[in-house]
């Protein structure tokens, strides 16, 4: 996979009507199978999961309102945000003042057709952009919404790719959103991409869990089957979204604030892209509020470019290809890459020789003359984790009062392991 | 009780020459009965409580000096602030030369007469403004001091409000200074005003107690008749003075630094008046020197405008009424309640759905259809709420990882309780 | 020992050609026993202390270069810096090609000889400064050098000052540098007329251990000696160095971060020179990393000014008696000295009468009438004593909390000693 095939994946999904459930979102999830082998399941519309139900299906096949002049107007064709997601069927002649109870818009950003659901409440609904709206004229409109509510199952897909241990790394994104591109269609991009990297390595010590699904419903069906396992594994992880765009890099702390996910995403962050910010858990934004919800508490943190609800464009049309930053994107993949190498790398170690230091001379790590420009950096890691490896701290504790990335301790952590001076606690 | 009322008490007790013992003391009390229903204890002369001794009374009818030309000059009708409280009687005399033995002014503040009292050591003088003092003249002055040292008592005041737990919160006030506005007549108004807003709460959870004494040797009494039962029962508490002029509030911490009193102290400031200044405890200042003792270590802090010590005219004559400002003190006393409204409000909850967010709307607490102009302040104080209510946190947490005034919880608080979401622990 | 006495040392060690053993060593420390009557101790050839073997002896007597123009070049009598430390015997005509194998030169500063050494690897080698290097013409050039590498043994000197604790304070240096001003004779000098101060106490809590050693060796042999003892005695300790340009101070804390070194060393820092700066422990760096090496992990800081590594002419030839200031080391000395006051006069005290304040005014200890200009920096540190001496806050802490330097209260602390309100814990 290369940077390349974003943007055509990207174009494949673009178009679809996703929504919390349907064949939208079967259809997206079967595309990015090309990608990442998911398992795909189904939950039955009525199955109760902690407090929720799952709601029917939903499908839609057309909608519009043709206006008094007998124009198409709200054309789904022409984008499935004209649509208030899970609208009920309608087909109707109403006059504007009726419409206009059903129809929403943003006088703020006047050129945005804003993005509406709902889900649990049945009602139909349009969406137009404000410019448009303030010409609609006095008159009988036509609505008709061809959708259908039934009795039929949520869907999603996931994937477990084994590591040494049983101890998991939890990915996690949704695939419930239509046509918006940061938020989302980043996500879903993302981490079918980064499966590839962690696929490929020669060796994991974590198993990883990959979960695509449906925002909030989705989680909350998936945590009723296996939350209690993944409350006993669950080592690390992250949820991705909002990580397109070209903006400096947010981490949302675990609700847990000290987790190895927000010791190694806060790490790899100091050290690669220090203007970075770091925010504590709040229980907003998306799935990590059901990971994090209290019975649960996984270690769950997400690391995005601009969050949603801090740019202008979330939630509406202009969320499109022009937001998004391909290159940016294959960046976030990287760092998440990076991440990943950090926990799988940092662990433990004991110094075998913990009176005064090691003679490395005479084990062949240790410049013959120390002279002004001997290479300190490779002597100086050794130092530091000679010294530090106590059983008390780990690399990344290390590295941090070092002041480097811990994966440049890899090769002197390597040289110190191989003449027996560490060993892994 | 009124804005306005403020100004007239203070004049009614501006004039009273007080001390920490005698009349003046008693008269006071009695006014400031009009606005609290205060109960008066006498506690006699000789009575030992721990280290101390409790004083002979002290009562003063005149007091002057007679200067070579006649003139009469530090009259005690004029300004009490001219005789050394609690001088003893005298009537002779004396050449300038002694007198100036006897005499304290303040050569850097040449305007102000200063407070000084004698109240360990059997003495006698006066009290002069440098300007004045400069212009004595050689020649006999006649000192002239009609008091009394006697057995008789120490006059202090208090009340019980009761609340539905035991537990109490302190207000503390002491009523000793004679005629000087900030420190000291800023304390006792703010605090017999307070009382009325809290009398006047439907309910309390906590009991209240109220007390006026002379500084230090009151507070001594008072702990030494009641210090192990407020031990046991004191949740927070505040010592009341400094709080008439229009300065910025400075908040001065209990000696525990994180008691009720500090964390709901500074909460409010945070949202209220950022600005304000928050400093650690020192065992200098008032009555929080006897109530925080090592022995006691009771939760009490002290809300103040400008702290004794750091404005010029503290324990002069120029601490007068042009120096406080009545809106301040209204205001003062109004921060005082907010702050009791935080501490009545604040408690443990937890969510009694842990698992997952509980489903909001089919409780009618989740916007029908969520769109930019949903109200969010509501529906994500309810999701701090149900995601933090663990049992770890208490409200004023929650608050401040949320970033607002706690009482701003209050009814997504209620709404959740009754939707029996969240419970008490 | 007066000021002017560093500098006569100064200059009778400085021309001496140090090393880890020999008898530039065991010159260097007679002549320090002038100052402070060190115990000598050999240990020798091939003993194994931990992970390391004692090495050969090394003596010099002569080398240089012959160049091919038959000038006397690389000197060891004109600097003893021109010869590696270490190397051995040699008397051979050589290339130039060949000689540049074992020249050393500094291209970035090249007026300085560098300090070179090999120690663990037998080698021979030359320094020169580099603007000499360029001038070297192509030909043959005779290398001489009249050294010997033998049995024999590592010299080091210590001496105990017994106090009235077997508790100890470390404080260590090293010897082992030839003729270089701060990094290395400022250590050695310091340390040997820091002594004199302190045999001069005339009551001292703790016992003194005072180690003049070679680098690195001479701390691990003085550890295979005494660490299990020092283990279970040290209190607190420092490795002298750097300590006589007239840089600010950098102090670097012991491995545990908040020792009792750290705690008086930074208190006396933050008084008395605010702009210093202070850093956590890292395994480089001098014997400290011998001290605080995992399995020993004593409290051993160091006050040091700039440090090694971290200006230009450290280890070359410009480290020179120039580049140092007899004032600034002097200052060195009465900053640790001021540390070791504090050190000594630290300890945990408790009020006698923890309920209320203690009546000062009765034992004497109250000014008796309190006015303006009453004297309450005494009064002050003693409210402050009598509140925070419960037995969790030692003198520092007090100081910490007060604001100033512990000195300062010694005599308030002697007051309420005197008056029974304070006994020692």
């Amino acid at each position: 996979m290369k940077k390349e095939d974003l943007e055509t994946y990207f174009d494949k999904l673009w178009p679809i009507c996703r929504s919390i459930t349907g064949d939208g979102l079967r259809q997206t999830l079967e595309i990015l199978r090309e990608v990442i082998p998911l398992e795909l399941h189904e939950v039955a519309t009525g199955t109760e999961v902690f407090d929720w139900t799952v709601p029917k299906e939903w499908n839609i096949r057309e909608a519009y309102i043709i206006d008094p002049n007998g124009r198409r107007i709200c054309d789904f064709k022409v984008n499935n945000l004209h649509v208030v997601n899970y609208s009920v069927p309608i087909n109707k002649v109403v006059s504007l003042e009726e419409l206009k109870q059903h129809l929403h818009t943003l006088p703020h950003l006047p050129e945005a057709i804003p993005y509406v659901t709902s889900y649990y409440k049945e009602n139909w609904g349009f969406c137009i952009d404000y410019n448009n709206y303030q010409d609609l004229e006095a008159g009988e409109y036509q609505v008709y919404i061809d959708s259908e509510l039934k009795q039929g199952s949520m869907t999603y897909g996931d994937l477990i790719l084994p590591g040494e241990s049983k101890k998991e790394v939890l990915f996690s994104t949704y695939v419930c959103h239509p046509s918006m591109a940061n938020n989302e269609l980043s996500g879903p991009l993302a981490l079918a991409f980064l499966y590839h990297k962690i696929a490929n390595l020669s060796q994991r010590k974590y198993t990883y869990r990959f979960v695509f699904i449906p925002e909030t419903i989705g989680a909350i069906c998936y945590l009723h089957e296996h939350g209690e396992y993944m409350k006993n594994h669950t080592q690390a992880g992250f949820v991705l979204t909002c990580c397109g765009d070209a903006g400096p890099y947010h981490y949302k702390r675990s609700r847990r604030g000290s987790s190895t996910s927000d010791k190694a995403a806060e790490h790899y962050l100091k050290f690669a892209a220090p203007n970075s910010i770091v925010r504590n858990f709040r229980p907003d934004g998306s799935d990590e509020r059901q990971y994090c919800s209290p019975g649960f508490n996984l270690p769950i943190g997400s690391l995005m470019r601009t969050p949603y609800y801090e740019y202008p464009y979330y939630h509406t049309s202009l969320d499109n290809k022009s937001f998004i930053d391909f290159d940016a994107l294959w960046e976030s993949i990287a760092s998440y890459f990076h991440i990943i190498q950090l926990i799988e790398l940092n662990d433990f170690y004991r110094n075998t020789l913990m009176y005064g230091e090691p003679q490395l001379g005479k084990r062949g790590l240790y410049p013959s003359s120390l002279t002004h420009e001997s290479p300190r950096d490779f002597l100086d890691r050794m130092l530091f984790l000679l010294n530090f490896c106590d059983g008390s701290n780990d690399l990344l504790d290390i590295a941090e009062k070092y002041g480097a990335d811990m994966l440049s301790f890899k090769k002197p952590l390597e040289a110190l392991v191989e003449k027996g001076l560490l060993e892994k606690v």
